[in-house]
């Protein structure tokens, strides 16, 4: 079944708000099985609405509007579509009294132009609108087999209906299922991963493999399609063992697991472990990431960012003649403030990060990107070197963030081995 | 000028990323004077970008498109882009060189169809990417007046490389230029805001006046357009002095700042004064912020995420017997917290969050939503209770990020008037 997504609404067209519903509609009906080879927006304007619809109803199986049900004269999607599709507008009594009773249940005055909403064009189906006044609305062309369904705009009206009529309705057109598993891989390019990958993807069809670079991660999807639920996972299982016998253990941190901070605070709660964070270059944005996760404060007490020195020295008791001797972007700082705040916190592992985000701060031997990343255990302690710099402008955000994606994944390469 | 906004990318299709793109290009093209009658999404599959791309250059001046300018097999925007332009791919050797420089510095391995970023149509121009590898790529059929756009499809790159190259371009086109102004708004809804300039936005047409609304802030754009640069700035002025007549001060809490954590710095900065943090449900997104600012060094050299009742007493000094009297997310903690990170640091303020972000945690005196931001200079010692929640599911990120906008508001306020 192919579907297209047409989007109405002059708000959408000129940015003030962004399409949310195209994306919730797309990945409900890949999950469902369905086809999505374009979606559109187009304003509330009849004559290039009725161009869009013609040719969406012209290449599809389905075409589902959302916005423009609403009850100012700006919206006319129903209008257009009853033009496009031959019917007369009809007056539908149940969805009147409906509206009639949403407004005297919210105590609000209905006025005259509600009762707009009432209008369907002849031999549709309305569906119900639990969460607004204006109905949804099915329509059939039996004779070309094309099927129009129209929502309303705001996504609470729109999301509810189409879980409650128009999945079900699709389900049982389509009677397929999905299933899809998500490979996370961290320290390889995305086009490194798709050059060891490439023979495998091009000689899938069912399931299908696709790679999705997400700032220095690659996410490494697979979509399977069957007739039921279950049938869908067996075919998964086969595909992620083959990935795993081409892409080096070391680099894949988990299956489905959400992202790199997820991944660790699961195996520390797995391991009763507990974690403590040093921050200076990225100020806190480990700790931030690791409190993201529900249920981290299990394995997470205490992150301090020592953003100077002295705070370096006195809270994290790096000595200032290692500081002066090594410089505060080294090595030696880097396992000093890891020591440091694990014994503070009494964790079980202590992690650190010192380094140069730019745009100043740069030296010959620090320069902008050069970031150390500190672990302490009570077996060990040591620090990684990182070159995060892409050599661009703007990019102390860029740096902060793949510097703590290395600290959670390094951490994560600690716990497993160790 | 006509405009499509056309994005490729399957991910965009299948669900798998909302479609932040097209709303940016929208607003920016709205604002440069231009047209945008109709955006598309379409996959990376040729016959189908082929046939949109036919459509979307017949109707308009100009098309842009987003995505598909990557290394891998799947990226084929501009392959097909020729093949619509009747041009042959040339290998263009100054992208080529700009890669490998970009390679080069940060020290990773160049891949083989890195190489593939290099070529472009015959004829066309590429457009520097100052935050990734894939130059953009801008083609002129000068006999059919005209012009297709492609710019790479993380919005990181594409929104630079638009700012930087695209805006210039169309200004010089339609000989117009347009300066804006954003004034800052913060603790007043969008739909209040939006209520009280009412009358002056609809009163305006040069220049124009829109809000935007942006996680628990407001931003108010005005936008001018003129021959030169500097009349269009003198037509800003008088509209901001409107604007402050009719926002009550205390909201408005700069112009053309940026975001609250820059205005926060520059004013300590200005102040010489230092600040120092105490996060727990905020988790240290506070001093994440702060640090995001180039120089925020001279003003923040401690934050502190206490994130278990432990660390709280152990790093900042919070009275036990405080805690249980009067429980752990509550005003006297919030209190204590910000005064132990304040004195601990020796800073002039000290800010702390406790509450709860949910999922779990919540009681009845202390639901989800419901967080402390305390505040302590050398003279007084105060918090103040936020309710955060807007009862939808997965907001934890959202209350997180609320409270952090809150207490840097907070901050900054108490700042401006002591």
């Amino acid at each position: 079944m192919n579907v297209e997504i047409l989007c109405v609404g002059t708000e959408i067209l000129l940015g003030d708000i962004v399409n949310t519903n195209s994306a919730f509609l797309a990945r409900e009906l890949a999950s469902l099985g369905a086809n999505v080879f374009h979606q559109s927006v187009v304003g509330d304007n009849p004559k290039r609405l009725k161009e869009c619809l013609k040719l969406a109803i012209d290449k599809n199986d389905l075409v589902i509007t959302t916005g423009g049900l609403g009850p100012t004269c700006d919206d006319l999607t129903k209008e257009t579509v009853a033009e496009v599709f031959n019917r007369k507008m009809i007056k539908d009594d149940n969805s009147l009294n409906r509206i009639k009773e949403y407004f005297a249940k919210s105590g609000r005055e209905m006025s005259v132009n509600n009762e707009k909403q009432a209008l369907i064009p002849e031999g549709a189906v309305t569906l119900e609108n639990n969460n607004g006044t204006a109905p949804g609305i099915l329509i059939e062309d039996k004779n070309n087999n094309k099927t129009l369904i129209m929502l309303p705009g705001p996504p609470r009206e729109m999301e509810r209906m189409f879980k409650e009529s128009v999945a079900p309705y699709i389900s049982k057109r389509t009677g397929k299922t999905l299933v899809s598993s998500t490979v996370h891989i961290f320290g390889m390019g995305e086009s490194a991963v798709e050059y060891k990958l490439r023979d495998l993807m091009n000689s899938l069809t069912n399931p299908t493999l696709a790679p999705y670079a997400k700032e220095g991660e690659v996410q490494l999807r697979i979509t399977a399609q069957s007739d039921t639920k279950e049938n869908a996972k067996s075919m998964i299982q086969p595909i992620i063992e083959k990935i795993k016998s081409i892409i080096p253990n070391e680099y894949i941190y988990g299956i489905d697991i959400g992202n790199l901070q997820t991944a660790l605070v699961k195996l520390l709660n797995e391991k009763n472990m507990k974690i403590a964070t040093a921050e200076s270059c990225t100020g806190g944005l480990i700790s931030k990431r690791i409190t993201e996760v529900s249920g981290s404060s299990n394995v997470f007490e205490c992150g301090i960012c020592s953003y100077s020195e002295r705070i370096k020295n006195k809270a994290l008791k790096v000595d200032n003649n290692l500081i002066s001797k090594y410089g505060v972007v080294s090595e030696e700082v880097a396992k000093a403030m890891a020591e440091g705040v694990r014994k503070f916190a009494d964790s079980d592992i202590g992690i650190s990060t010192t380094g140069v985000a730019g745009p100043t701060g740069a030296t010959d031997k620090t320069p902008i990107g050069c970031v150390y990343v500190g672990v302490s255990t009570k077996n060990k302690c040591y620090a990684t070197k990182l070159n995060l710099s892409r050599g661009k402008n703007d990019e102390r955000e860029l740096i902060r963030y793949l510097a703590s994606s290395n600290a959670l994944y390094i951490a994560l390469t600690e716990l497993k081995n160790n």
